[in-house]
């Protein structure tokens, strides 16, 4: 593989810009192309990130030699059919939370992925911030003693507006699909398997989406995770973790930039590094060392667990009849 | 009724204490008895706060014409039977939370009360405190909207004591009994209601009792209230109430000595005043300005909010099968 890895950018909204700010950090990438379904807009995003190739459509993007990988910055209910199209031509994913609709179309594109030898990861790019490496460092170290209980919320209030795509159930809007799913994967990767036991509760707003949502997870061994989410309703946007001999804080978790460990024996430590970039470079940094490596996939994000947390959200939106039109 | 109000304290442990250095800081109050079922330790408690009788039985205490009412700080299994036998000696009685075991002896406590015309409130401190009266008084005042969800948590580590009243089944031991209470009653508090949906999870250790639980509350308006509680575990013990034009934080909630208030506007209301005592004083005197008015119950821990706290606590407990021996 050539020094400089070329990215393509499918789609321009809020996620495209933040995750283009963020590769600027990166020496070793280069934005090659972006695409998007209005060639206007393609080439107003390309004149603002300095990127040579604009097109207005994504089958030009995914034909393109230049581009390694493709980030997919869709609407949810678009991540299927994006991601699709670029493994077919050949190319390497790394695709927005969350991965798909359901488990059942990421279970399609993880397969076609590993039967072409083709690198895919979902972006989940709160996993590769440096405070929350250091959280599972902490974890693994056994510093608060065994995990008793997680909890994590996220929540934030848009704008009325039932044609965007938080709130249009055509667009997989809703509260558990835009933010729960930070909360989601965060048990994940605290408890490093899925909950057994699944309880929740959902405000369905005019729209027939979920406006706020609270999930229950019980585990094998007793251990809890209490998860909230909201598209209508700020919040406190933290996650701890509390153990038997202490607990973790993290600041707005999903983007974190700091955690603390209060331990029960008096020890306090705070971890708040200077951050590189805006955090979005992170999870491209990974995606970019397993393509150099060959890697197909990521250890801190790998593919069964991207799948059975789509199992999960599917278990929780089937407590709630909230299917997205296409699904049966 | 005379100018000073006289009390009876029943039983010694450590409410009990807490309870009477609060009642030292009312000056219309006396202590004028105390009782357990140990003549030694009514004697030793009687000599640490200067009361002037001792009693050996709970029969000499309500038979006792200078006590007025009696402070119930039994183990929760005996609060019922306490209760009783102060209503039927024609006493007034503040009991301590849980109000009774379950629903069924809660109603039989305040039917009893209400015929015989007699006082009796619950012992739920936290409401009579001024960081939690200026939380109302945001709320009534409508400062941040509409409430949208509640997140409230009392969780702490006790010594592994099976026998202790804390992991013991025949002494009604377990998260939801001690501590969770607090979060139930403080849901009720603030929607005015108890929820129409309940959902829960509980880890239930060797003894048979709920170490740690989380209880997700659903109102009919689609409000949320995500609650947990702990005995094997310390938690962060806050409560937030998230509205839709702000939110208000109160720290350590269940003993709250300040309150913020964070609003969508940009203001921002610390509420923090210098206590009177040590916060147990405010539920006595709320008691006594009752009995000093001729009101058989408080308007803020109103018995029907009691009762329908407890049957709250029934639906939780039976969600797990965690019956108390001599429920059926």
């Amino acid at each position: 593989m050539k020094k400089t890895i070329g990215w393509g950018i499918m789609a321009t909204g809020t996620i495209a810009n933040k995750f283009c700010d963020g590769l600027k950090h990166l020496e070793d990438a280069e934005i090659v192309a972006v695409a998007s379904r209005s060639l206007d807009k393609a080439q107003a995003f390309s004149r603002k990130y300095g990127i040579r190739k604009a097109y207005g459509s994504y089958e030009e993007l995914v034909r393109d030699p230049e581009v390694d990988i493709v980030y997919i910055a869709t609407p949810h209910n678009l991540h299927f059919a994006g991601t699709m199209l670029c493994l077919e031509a050949g190319k390497a994913v790394l695709c927005e939370k969350p991965f798909a609709l359901n488990a059942r179309e990421a279970e399609k594109l993880i397969k076609y992925a590993r039967d072409k030898k083709l690198f895919l990861m979902e972006a989940m790019w709160t996993r590769f911030l440096p405070a929350v490496v250091k959280v599972r460092e902490w974890l693994k170290q056994g510093l608060i003693g065994e995990v008793r209980c997680l909890k994590a919320d996220f929540g934030f209030r848009c704008e009325w507006n039932p044609k965007g795509r938080l709130l249009n159930i055509e667009l997989a809007g809703g509260a558990l699909m835009d933010v729960g799913i930070y909360t989601v994967s965060f048990a994940s990767m605290i408890y490093g398997t899925q909950p057994n036991t699944i309880k929740s509760l959902a405000h369905m707003g005019e729209t027939g989406v979920d406006e706020q949502c609270a999930m229950l997870f019980g585990y094998e061994g007793g251990q809890i995770a209490s998860l909230g989410a909201a598209v209508r309703t700020e919040m406190k946007n933290d996650a701890l973790i509390f153990g038997t001999e202490g607990m973790i804080h993290i600041p707005e978790f999903w983007c974190a930039k700091s955690a603390t460990l209060h331990l029960a024996s008096g020890r306090e430590e705070a971890f708040g590094p200077e951050m590189k970039g805006n955090g979005y470079n992170y999870e491209a940094a990974e995606a970019m060392r397993c393509l150099r490596e060959g890697k197909l996939e990521s250890d801190i994000m790998p593919l069964d667990e991207t799948l059975a947390i789509m199992h999960t959200m599917d278990t929780i939106r089937a407590q709630w009849g909230l299917k997205y039109p296409g699904e049966n």
